[in-house]
């Protein structure tokens, strides 16, 4: 369909992502904020891709997918599945790249994130999560298009696209003469972590990687204790729509089982917390998945990361008013 | 009680301020959304001081006011009067140089305001709105103290340290290699929007500056268009309880008087509806004084700003989860 990265992704790959997809992301901020050190009992470094465009950091690597995309296939577009984020992020890089989608989306997903892939043009198929197959639909529907099924984690242009992330994290710490000890980043499929843990070794090799995941659904906490990847049993339920993921991918397990040091996790409660405290202390608005590198920080920060410096990916803002509402007040 | 200047202050007195207070502040990010933009029916690029230290801008000119005052001073700290964000830039600022603070707030000022007083360890006085002055309780107190009363607008140095937001917003613009064609900016006593007029001008002398304030409380408005300060009718109300001030200040007006192009009003509704999509579209916290700028430029854009650059300040963040709840969600 497209000529594809025959091998994993390098930290030059993603340094070239980052590039390519420049002019089309946003460069969030860094911040920092003294009442959640205190809380976390670290230095946090607070990146802020719940500020990018589509509210979340899905739509680099999306743009990077479909920036793969030969002019001469663009007019059959792409197909993509996804809760929500991935959605957005693939609509928005279809619209900019003039290019149709087609997104298949669970008929429970936020209406925030519906709507945020309605604004954006993408047609919209919407699925049963309990009587239907998303790869099945998705894939029927590309081939009759003859369009671009582009997944949402497990592809080196989408892993090094999101990697980007750590680049710009990298070149911000620099530039601030300073340097991260440890980053916390949220772990799904497993897509933003790796390519992220690639993007930031050329800065700092040294700096250990931590997933983060709700409690019972903590595959990537337990493949990288165990060594080989696990899932997780089936039906487990968390507010996290953003990061359910059954297990690491295929290569987004190749390359973090060497590459993250280990795992936190969090139940719905402390994701809540952070959701609170990112409202009341740095006047974020945090989904629940986007929430939980700041709810380990706060309430399952590893032992040798007290005291140090800390980055944090909040990785994404899109929920709805009814569920922020709620959380906030409660 | 301690060196001031004895004249208006100039755009280097800002130029001055934003360097002297550099270390103190953070430097906020301006961001851009393609959805607002289509709303405004202008292009956008809102200055995200509800981002601030604190919550808001506040804590730019209580630093540098701070700063002046000599050290052998300091022991007997400061004295502020407000309700709740120049009460929060104060107490912020004298943690930090190590001074006692006492801020004298209405009882019935925001909570989430009062905790932030609360959280730098100042004193705080609460005074009934209806039965008593806060000018004469501050007065009072920092006579008995000894304490500098810092004013929260008609202030030299508090003007200076407030305009750093326009040195930062146009060094911003600079490196993006655009420039700002307006500037819409709340006004309550008007700090914020002539200091920033100051230290904007240095980057660009012909961008104009445009008041946001609440309907009913649109003296800087009726002020600029007559050429002579009026004031609010009393016992107006607005949720925007950040920007309630009666009239022009003495320094404001005389800075903002041949500076200000004119004024924009919203009512409270618009403001909520700002806040609403500040929620959605930015994934920000923004509290009704905050979103007036926002709320000009969605429903009362001055024509000539039509398909031009404008500028947006967002003042403040600081809102209490149960009023931001009802809000969002209605």
């Amino acid at each position: 369909m497209s000529e594809g990265l025959s091998r994993l992704p390098t930290s030059g790959d993603v340094k070239a992502a980052a590039r390519r997809i420049h002019d089309h992301v946003g460069r969030t901020p860094v911040l920092q904020n003294e009442a959640l050190n205190e809380r976390a009992g670290a230095n946090l470094f607070l990146k802020c891709e719940n500020l990018q465009l589509t509210g979340s950091f899905k739509i680099r690597g999306a743009t990077n997918r479909l920036l793969q995309i030969p002019q001469d296939q663009r007019a059959a577009g792409v197909v993509a599945f996804s809760s929500g984020n991935h959605a957005q992020g693939v609509a928005r890089a279809a619209r900019v790249l003039n290019m149709p989608a087609l997104i298949v989306m669970p008929s429970d997903a936020p209406r925030v994130k519906v709507e945020g892939v309605e604004a954006d043009g993408a047609e919209i198929r919407l699925y049963d999560r309990n009587s239907e197959s998303r790869e099945e639909i998705a894939a029927q529907e590309a081939a009759a298009r003859g369009a671009v099924l582009v997944p949402s984690f497990d592809d080196p242009f989408i892993i090094a696209g999101q990697g980007s992330v750590g680049v710009e994290l990298g070149e911000q710490m620099r530039a601030a003469g300073q340097q991260l000890d440890h980053i916390i980043c949220c772990a799904g499929g497993g897509g933003l972590i790796t390519g992220l843990a690639l993007g930031y070794s050329a800065f700092d090799a040294d700096t250990k990687i931590w997933t983060a995941e709700p409690e019972q659904h903590d595959d990537w906490r337990r493949s990288l204790a165990s060594g080989a990847p696990v899932s997780n049993a089936p039906g487990t339920r968390s507010i996290c729509d953003a990061i359910l993921t059954p297990s690491p991918g295929e290569l987004t397990w190749a390359l973090g089982k060497g590459r993250l040091t280990g795992g936190c996790a969090v139940d719905d409660d402390q994701i809540r917390d952070a959701m609170r405290q990112a409202f009341r202390h740095l006047k974020l608005v945090v989904e629940p998945g986007g929430a939980a590198a700041l709810a380990c920080a706060l309430h399952d920060l590893p032992a040798e990361a007290r005291g140090k410096n800390v980055g944090i990916v909040l990785s994404g803002g899109n929920v709805d008013p009814a569920q922020f509402a709620g959380i906030i007040s409660a």
